[in-house]
């Protein structure tokens, strides 16, 4: 095998494998990126066994052969090169590498060892690739990270006539954001949140075509393919805890409200929730919190609506701040009342909403 | 107490100051920083017992008095304000923050608790904050970081006639850079490392004026007063292990060793001091490393000088690569044999030396 390769569509590659293939692992095959050289150029592989991931990279190759060599060191070596053109031959088990001044040889993995990954071909969906990465990216913040949340820690994604909906949950909090989507045959799945994250790495422009397997999703864009490893488990009715009887509701500035937020919940108790007060009343929304070190208030201008003149609630500092996070220019928060979930939504109709459990009086 | 002072202002101080108060302590006082406000400002202080830092914070003030508060708490607090214009006023045991429309109000702690922080007001010597700041940096990489290495663990200060020096070793290197010094009477002294770290980031412009103690070490500038206490113990004399014949010496861009170092080093042997070969010969050094994983070869053109034709000798990479930081431009390395250390010296006339010793054949 001889391949000629730029450096940079090789770090590239290497960059994604890298986040997906582990440091350490009882089986050391694991540890390699899978290259199989071909006429087009070169297919990059690896997998954590939650996730299967191949990047392509053009390349001029002559005498296409597979091989595996340990992803880290790959990838740090490729990184450190000096030149742009670099110079890849398999000569028995050793890789050599040559760029500008530099030879590099390589011990060379067992092909045999390593897992076989398979990506299918056909597509059975098309998604926009950037709508989809946008979507999940919004959402990404409110899925819980702990083990025993079960379907709480992947992103739902639904199917609905002409649009598709991204849901993440932990229980306290709702954050959703739909899309427009052409065509239909979209499957409703929960994706786990982890792998999420490396998917939206991977999406840029483009389309993401989606085929479904058994328990899994694969995904393929221009550059990559990955197969995704789906939850199992039925999603909550995550409709139902959205308040419909909309009594009071303020406008203001995201950032206004991040961070007179950010200020009183220095001071908000760490063992009661992070607890900041709202209260609503004459276009004004006051902020406090109370704990240990001492007492914080803020007050802050909104437009205020609604058939209520004034409102108290709490809510757990950390929720409002994280629920703010994909929001730019105003936000609205509509209520209910001091018992029922708050719905914070960006008033510039992107379709994200976020909905956040209120503390008990 | 009533006073009157801006964000920034109190911001940056409080920055300098949270960088030494400890986050934990078994005496919860030392958590604190301590308020002296008066005429002229507030000045601010706290320890850890190892450094004692006050900086000076313009201020219109009524009715001077001290207190102290949670530093870190208080920081955050200062950081999240959203005007520029703080008032701080003192009622009771309790200290109320105004800002735009926040109001804070934190609990202050025991004053007498507080320790008794003194720093002396005459100097004994005055250097340029700039210079001093710059040489502790360039060697600050060689001091050792390991408990039982004593002195090692400081960075020396010496005076000598018209400039002063300063010299950081762990015993495998020295680093050392002299600086222009006016004015005669400075004493020899060996400053703890970490403390160095802590000082380096307050020196700004201007002059920094030594105030000598009983095993302390104060310095005065603009903004701030710092105590710094000092190593006992007898530094080793490192010029000893300098080499005066030297027998071929190379110069190359700083950048350009860097690079081909950095790109072999990752393939030698982590568990062999990270040996890397340097073989100059007729305008070129070649490094060679070799290691579990592979090999790597790396060539690149030089300036060759001295009376040897050839030399062949190995340093351990971290070494070469940690004395290249300091250095911009082109560098030379002067040889003296396979078995004496390597001297490394920028070509630009900055008054810094790495030495570096060689690894056994």
């Amino acid at each position: 095998m001889h391949a000629a390769v730029t450096k940079k569509a090789l770090t590239g590659a290497l960059a994604l494998l890298e986040r997906i293939i582990p440091t350490r692992s009882s089986n050391p095959a694991l540890l390699h990126v899978r290259v199989d050289a071909g006429e087009a150029g070169l297919r990059l592989s690896g997998t954590n066994l939650e996730l299967d991931l191949e990047c392509f990279v053009p390349a001029e190759v002559q005498f296409p052969e597979s091989f595996t060599v340990p992803a880290h060191l790959f990838g740090q070596l490729v990184r450190s090169l000096g030149s742009e053109l670099v110079t890849l031959s398999l000569e028995g088990s050793e890789l050599h590498v040559h760029a500008g001044g530099t030879s590099l040889s390589l011990q060379t993995g067992d092909l045999q060892a390593h897992p076989a990954l398979a990506f299918p071909n056909q597509a059975d969906l098309s998604l926009d690739a950037a709508e989809l990465a946008r979507a999940l990216g919004s959402v990404r913040y409110a899925a819980s990270n702990e083990a025993f949340q079960a379907v709480f820690r992947g992103i739902k994604l639904e199917h609905h006539p002409g649009f598709a909906r991204v849901v993440a949950s932990d229980g306290y909090r709702v954050a959703l954001r739909d899309f427009p989507v052409e065509g239909t045959g979209g499957r409703n799945l929960i994706i786990p949140a982890r792998s999420v994250d490396e998917l939206t790495r991977v999406l840029k422009d483009g389309q993401a075509r989606f085929t479904y397997g058994e328990g899994m999703l694969t995904v393929t864009t221009e550059q990559i393919r990955m197969n995704l490893k789906l939850l199992d488990g039925e999603y909550p009715d995550y409709e139902r805890v959205i308040p419909k009887d909309i009594r009071l509701q303020f406008t203001l500035p995201a950032v206004t409200l991040k961070e007179a937020v950010g200020r009183v919940a220095v001071l908000a108790d760490k063992n009661a929730n992070n607890r900041v007060e709202f209260m609503v009343s004459e276009g004004k929304l006051r902020l406090s919190a109370e704990g240990d070190y001492g007492r914080a208030q803020d007050t802050v201008e909104v437009q205020q609506g609604g058939r209520e003149p004034a409102m108290s609630l709490a809510f757990n500092a950390r929720h409002v701040l994280d629920a703010l996070g994909p929001v730019e220019g105003d936000v609205t928060l509509r209520l209910s009342g001091a018992s029922t979930p708050g719905i914070l939504q960006p008033v510039d109709g992107s379709a994200y909403q976020a909905i956040i459990v209120t503390l008990r009086v």
